[in-house]
């Protein structure tokens, strides 16, 4: 049996919020035996739609929530791994299978330090790959745009131009420079730890520019000449740096360009690719994702698979264990550059490893493929039991038997009394028909805006809600 | 011919102050038809001094001033190197000396990504090692305590029981835990920039503790229980973390032990050993140190050589290139642990490389050691000439005959008007003889303080300087 913990990037590097449903998708990870650790109860309604699928029985698992730390139950607090009265349960639970020796892994959604000491507390610590490497911060290492940069750029890996900068005066000289050589006239600033477009702001001098599909979730029209990069940073170092802690990347933009993902898993002697699949953005915000990765040539998917490697290897080298996935853009001319790896649980580990592998089995015939859409901004979905009834009404729901429809992905808990739910939902379908149609009968459903209500910088909901890394 | 640049840890990450008399140390590592860049004027006549010590022309040496940036003459701008008039007027250099094509190398005392930028402004950033890695930031990487441990947990080399923090909250669980678990009752906190262990706190809960020797510039003593743990980091989490900047390294504190430094070179094929050496604190403050290294076991060499190569193919296996220096501490049972890398030109590079090996060539027979002292801050020193006479007139100038004697290693700008002069200076001697009674005698002329007058926390001088990195 395994442990999960339901954790997030520890929120003294990032706070994050509420998120508690994002984390649950541990679920979909569960295998008979296996003791989860979450932040909150768990979302029943959730948790036994998930096993439904995955055929595992709840008396299967052991469920333990984590003590309320600093965060309630709306995150995980990394202190609370090892609070002693929590080890003690978590023992008792082991006990009653045969003690903590009968543990094959310890799998955390993060590879935090906290969980290398929760392992350690249990005399397990060399069941948590990188144990010794993630106990000493090197999940920071590993999920830092900034050292993307130069890791990708010292394995010879193709990236973007650009730089990586620590004041606010080496990003107005990097901006001027950036803009001068590119072709665009634009630029993508980038915080060292967001994820999923939120921490990237796209810089136009151009405002026709076509920036809708890009994962760029702030835009800003820089005013003419020195004076519109000045004013700018004046205006968002603050933001970008975090306050002054982290380096801030400023890249090229890239116009045109796709967005696509391979992901590896690292070990003690070696990495292996796992999968790859492609982003779509709408409105700048992250729309949904496809995999496996189709309609690309055989030159793309060679370059994607060996740029992915040399990262997955060059992040072995220094010391990471565990999945990674290397974010790279397809551009027009068809060649592949690298924009960032996540060192983490990614946001896709779950659909293709656990919805689409397990699951659907895509690689069965006939072939099938995933999607996962977020729920976009301008629908109205009241809750869990709403979608699950509008999924059994339209016959949009999963069937096995044709291994196609509809899979939530993620518990809709409101953020707050009355508002609308976000989450993520899976859709497998047959690459000949394609899933726009089951989309758009949902959408005929649930929407209740029009597109252009949404302002892409904006957060939807009370609180700044992103469910990807 | 190369290019040498007498920059320091670029001031976006940590802002020294005046470097002109410690970047001047470049002129020693000066050959025939090199190129020097400097903040500043070169000091006349300690250029005079280390040509006559070389045997380099001034004739041959070519020394350009960056242009004064947002430091004036007192360090390098990184912004400065890459100024189009400055550019020019080394393009204009090498021309003289058939273009930049002759450029054998590009070497700069700190890997910044200004010298990437510079060498490619050249046409030669192939002359750069590491120039793709160092245009990124990789600078950064390599030159923080906190990403040290998380590396060399990984490659398995031994470090002391610690813990890297991201806030305050962990900090002080980690002090608990560490003090709880360590038995001198005492921990040491670390900067993750800074350097010569003026970024370090010793925190003791036993005041009779024996720390004048450790490389830990502050010290604390802790109150008694959780309080006295919390009342710390409530007044010191914003000076270790750098206003939240940097993460911050906690150790538990070894008493009674030596500090040593393993120095190897890495390359695009490989890494070498080049030295190693020992660092004296007196005082907590650094006082001296001795290469090559001696009065150690042959096992007790084995396991610096080895943990120290292990770093130096972890540090290349990233992407840095160039000189590291590895710090460690043989403990009382004569293991070695790490405690740090520079990964940059260290502070006893010019030493051993140039002053031990080139000028006194200790390995010739007689054999000679080296030690580097700084002027204690007990002594009174007027200037340079002063120094000068005074070794004239006691007969302990180093004297090319015997290979003994005095040679200072940096220029004594006064940093202030009639403030004494801070700098370091190297005596070679005979290890039967030893160096201590040169040093006394030096302290005979002048001393004009007990060594009770200095309290260790405190700079002195009226700018906070360290010389070393």
């Amino acid at each position: 049996m395994r442990i999960l913990i339901g954790n997030h990037i520890d929120p003294s590097i990032r706070e994050r919020g509420d998120m508690r449903a994002w984390t649950q998708r541990l679920l979909w990870f569960a295998r008979p035996g296996d003791l989860l650790v979450l932040c909150c109860e768990p979302d029943n309604a959730f948790c036994d739609y998930v096993l439904a699928h995955t055929g595992v029985k709840r008396s299967e698992l052991t469920i333990l929530v984590a003590p309320a730390g600093a965060w309630g139950d709306r995150l995980l607090d990394p202190a609370s791994l090892t609070d002693p009265a929590f080890v003690k349960t978590v023992r008792a639970a082991l006990d009653t299978v045969g003690g903590a020796t009968g543990v094959s892994e310890v799998f955390a959604l993060w590879p935090s330090a906290s969980v290398s000491h929760f392992a350690a507390s249990l005399g397990i610590a060399d069941r948590f790959p990188g144990a010794a490497f993630f106990a000493q911060g090197g999940g920071e290492i590993g999920n830092n745009k900034a050292n993307f940069r130069a890791l990708a750029a010292a394995a010879g890996v193709p990236i973007l131009p650009g730089r990586v900068c620590r004041s606010r005066a080496e990003a107005v000289n990097a901006t001027r420079e950036l803009l001068a050589s590119s072709g665009s006239g634009a630029v993508v600033v980038k915080q060292a730890h967001n994820g999923a477009g939120v921490g990237n702001q796209l810089l136009v001098r151009d405002p026709q520019l076509a920036v809708d599909h890009v994962g760029a979730r702030h835009l800003h029209h820089l005013a003419p000449g020195e004076d519109g990069i000045t004013a700018y940073w004046d205006q968002r170092w603050t933001w970008a740096s975090g306050g002054g802690r982290w380096p801030v990347v400023i890249e090229t933009f890239a116009p045109g360009a796709d967005a696509v993902y391979s992901e590896h898993y690292a070990t003690d002697t070696g990495t292996q690719p796992t999968e790859m699949g492609r982003l779509f953005y709408v409105g700048r915000r992250l729309s949904h994702q496809v995999v496996p990765l189709d309609r690309v040539s055989d030159r793309v998917r060679a370059a994607l698979l060996d740029g992915g490697t040399r990262l997955a290897e060059a992040y072995r080298a220094f010391g990471y264990r565990g999945h990674l996935s290397a974010d790279a853009l397809v551009l027009p001319d068809q060649s592949v550059v690298f924009t960032e790896v996540n060192a983490q649980v990614s946001g896709s580990l779950h659909i293709y490893q656990q919805i689409a592998h397990r699951v659907v089995d895509v690689a069965a015939t006939p072939r099938r493929q995933v999607v996962e859409y977020h729920v976009p901004p301008t629908w109205a979905v009241p809750d869990f039991t709403a979608f699950l009834t509008a999924l059994d009404e339209t016959g949009l729901a999963y069937d096995p038997a044709t291994r196609t429809g509809v899979i939530v992905s993620m518990p809709a808990i409101p953020l707050a009394p009355g508002a609308p739910a976000q989450f993520v939902f899976c859709i497998a379908y047959d690459p000949a028909t394609g899933y726009e149609d089951t989309f758009a009968r949902l959408g005929e459903r649930f929407q209740t805006l029009p597109a252009t209500a949404i302002d892409a910088s904006v957060h939807v909901g009370h609180a700044p809600v992103s469910f990807s890394s």
